[in-house]
Formats: structure tokens, C-alpha cells, sequence
């Protein structure tokens, strides 16, 4: 008997096809029983030794993400193992093996049930990333308090697509590239650990299927479109030569932009913009330079922060920022100075709970308030300075006072860094990102005092249509193609250049197909995106016209919905 | 001994000016100790007992604030009531009580303890308010378990400034008018429930002096400056004169804004523009009137949905629309459908927790997916319509697609209404609120289709400025005067004037002194605000004139920050 197809949909988490034989990953169910004990110093003992195994698993883990996929990858297992660090959660769970003399797997469930339920309460993806990762780490200890061997997808050793209900980030990170083909799972999102990491081993990946696991077994065959966000299980022929043919042009279309590694961006009516890459952490610098970025366009800096117990010190930053100077060659970096809070927190920095995190104390309102940190990091970036083509931007300015005390600090470590006879970049320029609506709009006065703008499209959206990009339930509002935002992009273009100043981008936006005519027309000078995208977009803007790009965005100006827009760009492409 | 002068700063929480005799409030300590107790049933009991007295006390309260306050001021009691019929805070402390054989007085601190500790936690004013209701009611109960009289500020017979470590919203709405000259608190801000109520009985308040109560003494003499927000203890005889003079002057000015109540607002060159009034229940209306406004600029209807269990019926709706309207007599009246989420809950919608409910699912997202409410809203307005001159306008209005979508609803349930046979006024105008950039920057494309647009500055800022008007890590940055705010209102108000269509404001913007010379000159046409600041706007719109405050607003469009504005309008007038 044929067996029926089917197709499930979710979402496209990394483009590209693939297709094979199915490998169920299955979550072990690890059942934990109360029971009473009689020697609880043995037991908490018992306890602290399997935390210490899967401390030294996770770093190995952790090293052979650094490896395979870069520190700022591998800055989760760094979590990890701080998670099994953290007296917080390790404390009261020992307390329990003591006071009430029961078990440590008991002990263990019960207390983390807790974190787990509270994070997961919280309607906001990166919250419930956080649930995942204690969920994640606990097992790996109940595993071992147990003796339970937990499946391990590093030991796949043939071709299969990997289909689960959620693959945790240490089954993501422990993957081998040359067997798994690709994975759909009924759980996450495109920006949960699992998909970033799919996109950036370049596996094509479905996730939020909801029913995958429902519908498919060990061992059937499976097509993965990572493109449209499709898996079909039991394809007929038909189908299977349909996708082998998608597959071949893919892999086609991959070798023409390898072509254009070595290129200028220029449009067909010779228009030259660059196209610079995002960066977290100087092994990403690699992937830039393969992909033919002409600079890196936004270094967050942020990573250098995070997974540790307290802040780095001026000469980390100071090696840091060296290196990716001296890697790029004197091409243009951008660095970002310090963005945290909203939803990216510093646990030693022990901020205030925040009603409404993405409009609070974050990013260079934090910095001017805790200058010794600002202070901190500008020395480091001065003094790397003269390896390379530094050019600084202070993140979220609000209002021109801000941007005027963030550049009066700077000036002032310049001066120090002067007068102790240590050597600093002559000309860095000094720009902002432009992120708030105030910012855009007001740009104009702004031009007057920056050296260049950079538009921050993920959060300039989320405030300018008032909706919170983590926030399923508005997530239909965050919409970059309306024509608000349009406005705004314009605005900006308009005043930087008026000032003879340049304007670049590097929100997601950047980098979206769709995007990208609207951008060109608009006049934007640079756009940053992930290193992955500068082919496929260098490839797009040779093919099109200056001046015709331009009568697209004017006329998209004037339309009322992002809908139209959308359909205006298609039908002009 | 001459008696030392000190003046203590504070925040202006209700302007004018008060002196005489210090009544200091202070709060009873109540000592709760754990006691074990024999029999737990009638434990339970007493507590039960206890919980109906204080709920009959707050009855009563709550009848008294109606009367002399007003239904919105009187909501925060019925509010109270529920917290004592709330099993989430009752139930534990009876488990407690049988589980632990403890007093009654134990449980109920620790219980409550634990709540009023997770609600101050957080960085927000309106949550750290929650924690004050809850130490609020938890204080009666207890003092009725321990059966000791807790201070009843209604009972005092003298003039008096009453000052105090905080009010609680029970000691506010106790206070006796005819006695109680103004007070003075260490705790609160300008929208603490204490500043609201004075503001609304219209005595002099300056809160969160910090240090009030470690300064003065019962009975000793003190001048308040409800106005610079400042406290003067053991004033000389000087400034005893100066003071007394300054309040004839304000009390002069009273009677010069009393003799606008019939007048039109007409700036000196001839221009006329409408002074409305924000309302949040059907007796706010003789306030509105009482204060000579030219109509309701806002009414806000959540007041309706609050402190109750379940959602208003339509008839229930349709009987306070009505009120309003019959009451106004043929005055526009603009209705705000339901603006509900962000930090106004209503518990029984189980709506998801948001990590930002700011950038939110609340207002028009929500009414346009649980249509059934919004349904039934608009058929109690529609069938209400014919008592007077509604307009009704739609909140959080980010996209022409949801307007488009709100305004079908509408005439859905009109064409359904007219089929039933039921009269419905032929015009409604139906406009939306300006409060979220997208919707400001395009306007232009919005003026088209709605009839008028009320800008709502208080979001509006927000969003612009990216700043949680609620946290104080960044109310620095919630800046009306901040060139782009100037520049976004001019967006809309040109946009509309240009279709000839009307634009009001409903943010507290409309009312403010510097505000208005510039608001006048941007050419806005309503200006509503509260009932209480018609008077004073009339007589400073009176003195203006258009044409220089066109020049004014005009310069104001192209300074560079929010300082330079207010410097230009101070030396302007």
C-alpha cells in the first residue's frame, strides 16, 4: 500500500531543502519519585557530584560550540554552567535534601519545577528560552543522579532529517553537521536558540509545526523546505524530483553569488552602496570576511558581557575590540557601545525589575548613569583604535543632550588617554543609532553634530507602531513596510544628507528582500546584516536600478498600508 | 526662643496655598506576634468576622467618597472590597490558620506580607499603589482582630494641615473638607491616589518630601505651597505676610477665572478654540459644567469595566452614555471605546501577563479580537446616541487597517440597530486617537477617512521618547516640549486642516501653561482637559495672540531640545 503525504506547515527557520530518512529524537522521561532517605550529608554529596559531571560535559559541549559555530554561540553552555553555579537554585535544594531528608532527584525536580513554571508564565519568547535552559541543564544532572543515559545526537552516524519536539541548545550544539541533513520540531520560533543555530550551521530547519511528531516515524522519508517553512512526509515521486530540482537551483543560485565575494555592490545605473556585516564577537569576523562584507557595520558588544559573573576588565574589551580591527584590515567596523537592559539583562549588574523593560533603563541611559562601565569601554575602544578603522555609535539616543554628554565622556577618555602619552586614532567618527521616533524625526538637528547615522529597524519599529516585537499577540503590528517607517528612513536620508553625512542600516531589515528596493530608492548609503545575507543581497542590488528603485520608494511613501507596499514592491520585481 | 524656619521640598501634588496648624497622622503600629491557638474553627471564625466588619466599614467609606468625590474616586473602595472577597488572599491565611494552628492576626500578616512585598518590588509607581491597597485594607482588618482603634482622620474637628508619612486612599477620602486646609507627605508622586483626591477636593497637597514627618511637630505652625511644592515650618512674620498675600492673589485669580464660565475662548486677535473637559463617569459631568467646558473631550470609559467581577452589561452601558449625554444637553461629548491593558487590568478578562504591556496586547488590538465586547460597547453608545451630540472615537490606533476595521464594526451593529427599529443618531462623527507615532507620521493618509483626531499625549510621548512614563530610572526623558512631540503634532494638525477636518488633544499637554501659547499656535482646535484647569486656560488663552504664538510654535519646530523650547516660551510671555 502507498503510504499517504503529508504536509505539515511551520515556520522557516533557515533556508534551503533537504530530504532523507527520519530520525525521531525522543525526549527520555525521566520519573522522579520521592523517597525518604537516612544519610542526607551522603545524599547532598550525591548531589554535588552530578552536578560537577555535568559542569564538565557542558564544557566540553561549550568547546566544541566555540569550534563549530563561535563564541557568541557558545555563550549559552557558558550560561549553563553558570546556572549549576548559581547558590540561588543549588541552595534551597539542598536545603530540601537536609531539613525534610529526601532525595536529591526529588529535590532537584521540585525546586528547578519552580524557576521552570515561572519562566514559562511569561508570555515572551526570551523568558521562555530561559525555562528551556534550566530545563535543559536539570536534566542533563537528573540523568546522571539517575544513571539514565540521555539520547545523544552527536553519536548519529548516517544521513537523517532530525524531527523532535524541541531540540534543546545542547542537542543543537551537538549535531553533526556531515549526517544531519536538517531538523523540523514542533516547538519554537525564528528567533529561538535552535533556529539561530540552524542558520548558522547552514541546515535547513522547520520549527513550530506543532504536529510533527504526531504525523511521522522512524525511519520515513521527509522533505524539508526551509524556504516556504514545509515538511512533507512520504512525497511522492512527483514531488521528490519537484524538490531535488528547487535543490539543485538553490545550490545553484549559491554558487552564483560565491562569484560576488570579491565585488563592489553597484547597482545596474552604477550607484555604489556597501553592504558591511553584524557582528557579536571577533570569531564572527571570519564569517564576514568569507561572505565578502566591505565592513562590519554593527559589533554588539554586549556579548562581551554576558555569561560571566562580573564585568570585563578595560584590557579584555582592549584585546577584543584589537583583534577584530586587525582581522577586518582597515575596512570600516562599526562598534556599538554597550546595549543592555530590555530584554537583555546583567545579572551582576542587579538592575530594578522594569514594568515595561524595552522603554527603561537600557543601553546609554545606563551608561551615562553608570559612567565608570561607559568609561570603561570607550578607553578600551580608543586605545584599539589606531589597529584599524574604528568608527564608534552610541545606542538608543533619545534626545540631543544624551548624544552630547555620551560624546563629551568620550572626549574627555581621549584626552586622558592623550595626555598619558598612549596613541589614539585621530579622526574616529562618532555617530548614533537611530532606533527612537524622536531621534528620526528630529534627525535633521541631529545631522548637525553627528558623523553618521545608523538605523536600528528592530527596535525603531517596535516603538513607532507601539508593539513589542517579542509579543505574539501584536507581533502583526511590528511591520516594516509601513509606509510610517518608510517615512522615517526617509527623513533620516533626507537630513544626513543634507549635512553631507552617511547613513546606514542594521536592523533586520537591512537585509529583506523585499526591503532592500525601498532601501536602495531611499538612498542608504550602508546596509549591515547577518554575513549570510551579503551575497544573496549583493546579488539583488546589481540587478537593480538607482533611479527606478527610487520612483518605487516615493511612490510607496505615499501608500497607507504596509499591505500595499508589500504589493507594490512585487509587482515593480 | 524664636522657633527655627525650615522649608522642606516636595512634589506640587495640588496647587494653591494653605496654613495653620500641624495635625500629625501618625500610623498605629500593630504588633502581630505567632501565637498558637487551641481551636482553629473558631479561629477561622473571628478572622471572618473580621473581614466583614472592615468590608461594612469600606461600604460605608465607599458611599461617603461617592458623595463627595465621585464615582472614579470611589472605584479604589469598591476595589478594596474585592481584595477582602479575594480567595487567592483569603484562602491561605485559613490554611495557615488550620494547618499551623495559629492566630488569625499571624496568618494575615505573613500572607499578605508576601503579596504587598512582590507588588513593591516592582519599579512602578501603579503596582507599588497596589501594595498601598493592600497594607491599607490588611492595617483594618487587623486592628479589628486586635481590637485597637486605628486613627480616623475623619474625626478631627479643627482646622488643621494635616501631615503625615503617607495617606492611605481610606485616610484621603475620610478627610473632612471644612477642617482639613491641605497635608503634606514623606511617600507618593503626582499620580499617587492621595495627589489625585486633593486635586479633586481642590486643597493645597505636596507629597514625597521625604522628610516632613522627621521635621515638624504636632501642633506647630506650617504654610504650604501647593504650587512650587514646598513646606514651611515655623515661617517668620514675613513670610507669614508674603504668604498671605500670595493667596489672596490666588484666591483673586479664582474669582477672575470664575467670571469666564459663561465666556467663549477667544484669543486676543480673534481666534476662537474649544475648551473640553476629561471625564471618567457620569458624575464628573457636573464638574465639567460647573468649570464652564464646551463639551467632553474625553470620556474615558474603563471606569465603567473596573473594580467589578464580571464585564458591564449593554444596558448598563447605554444607561451611563445616556446620563452623559442627556446632561451635556446637545454639548459634543467624545466617547473613547474601551482603552483597557497596559497598566489598566481587569482581572476577570484573564488576560496573558506581558513583559511589556505598554507595546501590548490592550485597547483597540484587543477590542478587534474579543469583538463581543466591543460589539456590545458600541450598540450601548449607538442606541445612546440619540440624547445628544456623541462622537465616538477609537484608542491605539497604529494602522489604517485597524481603523478600517473598528469603523465597520461600528457601522455593522448601526445598519443591525436600524433594522431592529431602533432610533440612532444620523452623524456620529468617528474619529480615533493620535497617540502612537505611526499614526501621527502618516495622518495625512489617516485625515482621508476619520472625521476628527484627539492627540493623546501621554502615550504619544512615551513612545516617541521611548520612555515609560510610569518608571522614574527614565521620566527624564518624558519631554511634551521636546521638538519632535512639537513636530508630530504639527504633522497632525497640518494633515487634518488639510482635509478640513477638526483636531483635539486629550493628554495632560492640553492644560499645561507652557504648552499652550505653543498648542494655539500649531493651530489645535480642542483642547480637553481636567474640569478643573478649564478656567485657568480660558484666561490664559484670552491673553494671547494667535499670530505670535504661530511665530512662537514655528521657531519651537526647529530648536534642537525640549530646555530651549521652555526658555523660548518663558521669554516669549
Amino acid at each position: 500500500m502507498e503510504k499517504r503525504t503529508i504536509v505539515i506547515e511551520g515556520i522557516a527557520a533557515s533556508s534551503g531543502f533537504a530530504s532523507g530518512k527520519v530520525f525521531r529524537l525522543e525526549a527520555v522521561e525521566l520519573n522522579v519519585e520521592r523517597r525518604n532517605i537516612t544519610d542526607s550529608q551522603s545524599e547532598v554529596m550525591r548531589f554535588e557530584k552530578a552536578v560537577e559531571t555535568a559542569k564538565k560535559e557542558l564544557t566540553i559541549i561549550k568547546e566544541h560550540a566555540q569550534r563549530e559555530l563561535g563564541d557568541d554561540k557558545a555563550a549559552i553552555f557558558a550560561a549553563h554552567i553558570l546556572v549549576l553555579s548559581d547558590p540561588e537554585l543549588l541552595n534551597p535544594i539542598k536545603d530540601r535534601i537536609i531539613s525534610e531528608t529526601i532525595n536529591a532527584e526529588f529535590a532537584l525536580h521540585d525546586v528547578s519545577q519552580m524557576f521552570i513554571t515561572m519562566f514559562e508564565q511569561m508570555e515572551n519568547e526570551y523568558m521562555k528560552e530561559r525555562a528551556a535552559d534550566i530545563r535543559d541543564v536539570v536534566q542533563r544532572v537528573l540523568s546522571h543522579l539517575l544513571g539514565v543515559e540521555i539520547t545523544n545526537p552527536s553519536q548519529i552516524n548516517e544521513e537523517v532529517i532530525i524531527v523532535a519536539e524541541d531540540l534543546t541548545p545542547s542537542d543543537t550544539a551537538q549535531l553533526n553537521r556531515n549526517f544531519v541533513k536538517g531538523f523540523v520540531t514542533d516547538i519554537g520560533g525564528r528567533t529561538s536558540h535552535s533556529a539561530i543555530m540552524a542558520r548558522s550551521m547552514e541546515i535547513p530547519a522547520v520549527v513550530g509545526t506543532k504536529e510533527i511528531m504526531a504525523n511521522v516515524l522512524h525511519g520515513e522519508f521527509l522533505i524539508i523546505d526551509g524556504i516556504e517553512g514545509k515538511a512533507i512526509i512520504n512525497p511522492d515521486q512527483e514531488t521528490i524530483n519537484e524538490y531535488e530540482n528547487k535543490k539543485r537551483q538553490f545550490e545553484l543560485q549559491k554558487v552564483e553569488w560565491a562569484k560576488l565575494v570579491n565585488e563592489k555592490t553597484v547597482s545596474k545605473d552604477g550607484h555604489h552602496v556597501e553592504l558591511a556585516a553584524n557582528i557579536g564577537t571577533p570569531a564572527d569576523v571570519r564569517g564576514v570576511l568569507e561572505n565578502g562584507a566591505e565592513g562590519v557595520g554593527l559589533y554588539r558588544t554586549e556579548f562581551l558581557y554576558m555569561g560571566r559573573t562580573d564585568l570585563p576588565t578595560e584590557d579584555e574589551q582592549y584585546e577584543a575590540y584589537k583583534t577584530v580591527l586587525e582581522k577586518m584590515e582597515g575596512k570600516p567596523v562599526v562598534v556599538r557601545t554597550l546595549d543592555i537592559g530590555g530584554d537583555k539583562e546583567l545579572p551582576y549588574l542587579k538592575l530594578p525589575h522594569e514594568l515595561n523593560p524595552f522603554l527603561g533603563f537600557r543601553a546609554i541611559r545606563l551608561c551615562l548613569e553608570k559612567t565608570e562601565i561607559f568609561r570603561t569601554q570607550l578607553r578600551a575602544l580608543l586605545r584599539a583604535s589606531k589597529y584599524g578603522n574604528l568608527k564608534i555609535m552610541f545606542p538608543m539616543i533619545a534626545t540631543l543632550d544624551e548624544f552630547r554628554e555620551a560624546k563629551a565622556v568620550l572626549l574627555d577618555e581621549k584626552k586622558k588617554l592623550l595626555a598619558e602619552g598612549t596613541e589614539v586614532l585621530e579622526t574616529i567618527e562618532i555617530g548614533i543609532m537611530v532606533e527612537i521616533p524622536s531621534t528620526a524625526i528630529i534627525s535633521d538637528v541631529f545631522a548637525k553634530e553627528v558623523d553618521f547615522f545608523s538605523i536600528g529597524t528592530n527596535d525603531l519599529i517596535q516603538y513607532t507602531m507601539a508593539a513589542d516585537r517579542m509579543n505574539e499577540k501584536v507581533s502583526y503590528l511590528y511591520q516594516p513596510y509601513n509606509p510610517a517607517i518608510l517615512r522615517l528612513i526617509n527623513m533620516v536620508i533626507k537630513a544626513a544628507h543634507n549635512e553631507g553625512k552617511w547613513v546606514g542600516m542594521c536592523g533586520e531589515m537591512a537585509g529583506d528582500e523585499i526591503a532592500i528596493p525601498l532601501l536602495l530608492g531611499l538612498g542608504l548609503d550602508e546596509f549591515s546584516m547577518s554575513a549570510t545575507s551579503i551575497l544573496p543581497s549583493r546579488s539583488q542590488l546589481t540587478q537593480l536600478t538607482k533611479s527606478e528603485a527610487s520612483q518605487l520608494a516615493q511612490k510607496a511613501l505615499a501608500m497607507g498600508t504596509a499591505e500595499e507596499v508589500v504589493a507594490l514592491v512585487k509587482e515593480m520585481f
